[in-house]
């Protein structure tokens, strides 16, 4: 019999379709856990082709290099075609009957290292801790000005996830709205505060699966990594910290190291178990202090940031467009066991 | 400067990102506008194969046709791998703090036409119609059980869409749960009509639409075709009545032929102008009445059913899922330009 489960912050329904199950190895990208390489002709995120790129905002390179020259190890630029632009507030204007307002915002690439070939799950963990440094100060100066309500950091790896370059980058855009999906979170944090747990649900849930150990993936001194219990796609994990905190730029360079141990941790289990299939990452954070801890007073006691990572594994179809309802033909407890496996040594 | 859209029923904002914009002739799948068929050895669909499926549960066939027999032109059968599975009212259960219930439901399908190698918009406006009748039934009969709170109808055509198989078909997903999207709709609808419009807020649109014509895509003496003011996605097309009504299965022979041919004069359009993208086409209807009048009080005065067409011509990437923001790159006014030239003869 499939299962019905609710997504207790966003009311969010899944279907677990165990009928459909497959295998989970049935989902691994290639037969022979081989990873296939692009050949790639020309690629503007490559040292040497800084000037093929918008100029840099910031980055980490060697001592004596200079900016847009070659000697970097993390470099942020501007996204050359922006889903948004900079600007001032934009004022909320109407067009006969709907809405309507100019389309400020931030867009950023994160190009987290010089070498073509190498992923994010290849990266040293000091390196992966420098590049979850960088995402802290452009979250931080971005939300300096009042009018980026919220900054969304995330990464497409692979054409099935987005990705047009396949170079190992990420990126953030910066909204002058905050989005309905992280309001559905924090209203959904702040009720069931208020009414069922009295402390924050993101803590009482990781305490909870901890115990279980039913959904748990990995875990070290800061991080836990689960399968969600009402994921919606297959092998779908969350990463948790462990100390409550809503704002992911409070993170501290101790914890940006348990992060990267994380971070690499559940990629790598993409990479090893299931042969590399595309995935796409998300942070979520509160939005702008500024403005969250007006609009929303408390947040800090019920808000708790997290990264979600999705493989893409299957595709979204009508009814999950219609509906809003996924169906996932993986449990979560079968996608935990089989994540969890020892990596390759 | 790309501009932010906010879609007035569920409050999603959508940015439309002229700057990133292809010239509509960029989407087309193929550039000679030649329509790659694909090759299959079997299909479980075809005439000749009913012992294939499980056994049907309605159909319109040759007078003296047998029921799983060759001689049907429309035929109706239980998914062979459903995602749900018919029961009574499931209770809702708990585990730990997790809420989890039994995947009660329906899952159907409808097979449009015994040939293969046709597509929707191929079919005639009777047959069309006749499919939207059987739609209308399999409702009906579906919500005469009342632990099937909402029925999803929708279509998923080609791979990229998520069709598993190419034979014309649609689906029905009968839930015990009404879907979040739907819920987001009524909602929104109930307070569009209390605070703003004191009339049926789709109606309004509707009018908008027609007298300004800039989204118009087609429209016969029942229905609109409209390129939505906030679409998510390049040449998302919506249906709507004309005459207001929230629920589908009211119906008439008559309105279900104009229905045909607003479906056809659409789905030939992406066909023809876009070289046959893969799609996924959902109805959006009122709840099970027996639950939605009591649930939603007037929801017969404020909700109006309509249809979705959403072309897969980009890849919904992290950025979408994490915020629920969506970035289209064609502005519905030069979709709905684009799409309502001349079909050829």
């Amino acid at each position: 019999m499939p299962e019905l489960r609710k997504e207790m912050l966003t009311g969010r329904w899944v279907i677990i379709s165990i009928e459909r199950s497959k295998r989970p190895d049935d989902f691994r990208m290639s037969e022979t856990g081989e990873i296939k390489k692009e050949t790639v002709t020309f690629c503007p995120f490559c040292s040497g082709n800084e000037s093929k790129t918008p100029p840099e905002i910031y980055s980490i390179r060697e001592n004596n290099s200079l900016p847009n020259q070659p000697g970097w190890k993390i470099r942020v630029v501007p996204n050359k075609f922006p889903a948004l632009q900079p600007g001032p507030t934009p004022p909320k204007k109407t067009r006969g009957i709907f809405q309507w307002m100019e389309g400020i915002g931030v867009h950023e690439v994160i190009i987290e290292t010089p070498e073509h070939d190498l992923e994010m799950s290849d990266l040293p963990l000091d390196h992966l801790a420098q590049i979850i440094q960088v995402y802290r100060l452009r979250t931080l100066s971005i939300e300096e000005q009042f009018q980026y309500k919220y900054v969304q950091i995330f990464k497409n790896k692979g054409k099935e996830a987005g990705a047009s370059l396949s170079h190992p980058h990420s990126q953030i855009i910066a909204t002058p709205i905050v989005p309905k999906r992280i309001k559905e979170e924090i209203y959904g944090a702040e009720r069931l505060y208020r009414n069922h747990f009295r402390e924050c649900a993101f803590c009482r849930m990781i305490k909870e699966e901890i115990t279980s150990k039913e959904r748990l993936v990995y875990q070290n001194e800061g991080f836990v990594v689960l399968a969600p219990y009402a994921s919606r796609f297959p092998f779908e994990m969350a990463i948790f910290p462990l100390e409550h905190s809503a704002f992911f730029p409070d993170i501290s360079d101790r914890s940006s190291f348990y992060l990267a141990d994380a971070l690499k941790q559940a990629l790598s289990r993409l990479k090893y178990q299931l042969a590399s299939p595309s995935y796409n990452l998300v942070f979520h954070q509160s939005p702008n202090p500024q403005l969250a801890e007006k609009a929303w007073p408390g947040i800090e006691t019920y808000f708790h940031w997290h990264v979600e990572i999705m493989p893409i594994l299957t595709k979204v179809a009508g009814f999950e467009l219609g509906t809003g309802f996924y169906i996932n033909p993986v449990p979560p407890e079968v996608a935990a066991e089989f994540l969890k496996k020892d990596l390759p040594a």
